[in-house]
C-alpha cells in the first residue's frame, strides 16, 4: 500500500504573514486534490527567513495553537492529511524556536525545535535539545527535523533507529553555487540519508530572493535506495512534487539475504 | 600546497596473482610519473573478489610482509609515494582479513581490517574490530577504510574526528543498476561523506566481470565541499583519476563565520 507524499516548494515573502499563510493553505489544498495524504512545507514558511533582528521575528512568530496550525488542522481534517510545516514558534516559555510541526486532523501531534542552528539563527532562536520526534500517523511513521539538522548523519540515524519510515524536512537552503552539471550537494545529502537508513526522505525547500539571499529550490523525495522519486527542476520556481511511497517497506532494512543497514552496524565500535 | 592524489581503477583477474600484481605496479608507476604522490588501489586488488570458497582465498592471500607490499614499498621509496592497497591478508594469527594497507617508502605504516563485511565475505574473512587508522604521512593525514565501511557514516565521522584529511577507500562496488541519468548512489555516498566531514575522500573501485558479478567502476575523488574533483567515466574501463588536493585545508571545518562541521555537532544528544 502506498501513500502519496507531496513537498511544496514556494517563495514566502518576508513579513507577509497573511499572504504567506494564504499561499501555503492554497498549495496544501491543491496537493490534497492531487491525492497527497502527507504534505511537507518549507522552513519558516509563514514568516520568511531573513529577519532584520530578533524583535522582527518575535513580532511574526505564533504559538503552536496559533492561526497557521489551526487552519492546517482544518485542512487536515477535511482531506485526511498529515502536514509538516516549518514555523517561527513562540514556545510556552516565550522563547522563539525554529520549529517543525506535524499537524493532523486532531491538531498538532508533534513539535520539533531545530537543534543544529544555521548562520545567525542563534541571535533569534533558542536551539532545541530534544531528539527528532517520530510520530505514528494514520499514513505511516513520520520523523521530523529542520534544514541544517539533515547534514548531521547522527541525527537522521537517530530518527531512523527510532522507527521513522519517512523523514520530513522543511528547509531553507541558501544557494552557495555549485559546479556546472552537478546536483546540489544538499539534495545529495538527503538522498544519501535515505540510502544509509533505508528510509524515505522528503525535503521541502523554498525559492525566491530575500534581502540578497537566494535559495536553491532543491526539493526532493528520495526513496530507501537513495534515488529521487521526484526532484525539483532547478529553475527557482514554486512547484509541488508528488510521489507514491510504500512507507511500510522502509521498515525492512535488508539489502539482500546477507546485509542489513541496521543489523550490520557495529555500534559498540562507534563513539559520538 | 597541494598533493596530487590518484585513484587507480582496473580489472583484477580472479586468481591471477602475478598478473594482477604486475598490472597494479605498472599503474602505480604511471600514476607516479603523472605526478601522483598518494595512490589508492581497489579492494582485493591482487586476488579478485569472487572466491569459490575460503580455501581459494587462503591460497591467494599473503602476509603484510609479502611480495605485494614489498614491491609497493620499493616503488614508494623510489617515487616518494604513499600507496593504499586493498589485499586479502593473512594476519599474524593466521586469519584471513579483507584489509587496506598504507605503504610508504619505509614499508607498511598501517593495516586496517574491514569492519563491516559485505555479502558472503564472513564465510571467508574475519571482521576487524579496530577503528580506521589515521596516519600522519609525508603528504598529509590519511585515513583508511574498505568499501561497505564507507556506507556507515559513523565510521567516516570517526576517521575525520581522529584527524583524517583524506579518507582512502579501496572498494569493489557490485553494480545493482540505477535509474537512467543518475550517478551511482555509492559515488554520492563518498561525496556526502566528504561534505559532511569537510575531508577529501578518494575511492578506487574496480571494473570487469567475475563469475557473473559486475562492478560499477564508480571511482571518485571528492573535495571537502562534496563535489567531485574528478569522477570516473561510467564505461566499465580501467582508468586512473588524478586530482590536486590541498589536504591541509581539510583541517578547517568552518563553513562560514557562523558554522563549523565539527563545532556545530551536539554529541551529547547523539547515541550510537
Amino acid at each position: 500500500m502506498t501513500v502519496a507524499v507531496a513537498v511544496v516548494q514556494l517563495a514566502p515573502v518576508l513579513g507577509d504573514l497573511a499572504g504567506n499563510r494564504r499561499r501555503l493553505l492554497a498549495a496544501v489544498d491543491e496537493a490534497a486534490a492531487a491525492g497527497a495524504r502527507v504534505v511537507v512545507l518549507p522552513e519558516l514558511a509563514t514568516t520568511g527567513y531573513c529577519f532584520t533582528d530578533a524583535a522582527q521575528a518575535r513580532a511574526l512568530a505564533e504559538p503552536v495553537d496559533g492561526p497557521t496550525v489551526r487552519a492546517l488542522t482544518d485542512l487536515a481534517a477535511r482531506h485526511d492529511l498529515v502536514v509538516v510545516v516549518g514555523l517561527a514558534l513562540l514556545d510556552p516559555e516565550g522563547r522563539l524556536r525554529n520549529s517543525a510541526v506535524l499537524v493532523d486532523g486532531d491538531g498538532p501531534a508533534a513539535v520539533y525545535d531545530k537543534v543544529h542552528l544555521w548562520g545567525r539563527e542563534p541571535d533569534v532562536f533558542t536551539a532545541g535539545d530534544a531528539p527528532p520526534p517520530v510520530v505514528a500517523t494514520r499514513h505511516g511513521r513520520v520523523g521530523l527535523m529542520v534544514c541544517y539538522d539533515l547534514e548531521f548523519p547522527e541525527w537522521v540515524r537517530r530518527a531512523a533507529l527510532d522507527g521513522a519510515e519517512l523523514v520530513c524536512v522543511p528547509v531553507n537552503w541558501p544557494d552557495p553555487g555549485r559546479p556546472d552539471g552537478e546536483r546540489p550537494v544538499e539534495t545529495l545529502t538527503a538522498q544519501v540519508a535515505a540510502a544509509t537508513n533505508r528510509v524515505y526522505v522528503a525535503v521541502a525547500d523554498r525559492v525566491g530572493d530575500e534581502r540578497g539571499t537566494r535559495w536553491i529550490g532543491g526539493s526532493v523525495i528520495a526513496g530507501p535506495d537513495g534515488y529521487p522519486l521526484v526532484v525539483s527542476r532547478l529553475d527557482g520556481s514554486s512547484q509541488t512534487l508528488l510521489a507514491d511511497c510504500d512507507l511500510a517497506s522502509a521498515r525492512d532494512k535488508a539489502l539482500s539475504r546477507h546485509n542489513d543497514r541496521f543489523a550490520d552496524r557495529r555500534p559498540h565500535l562507534y563513539s559520538s
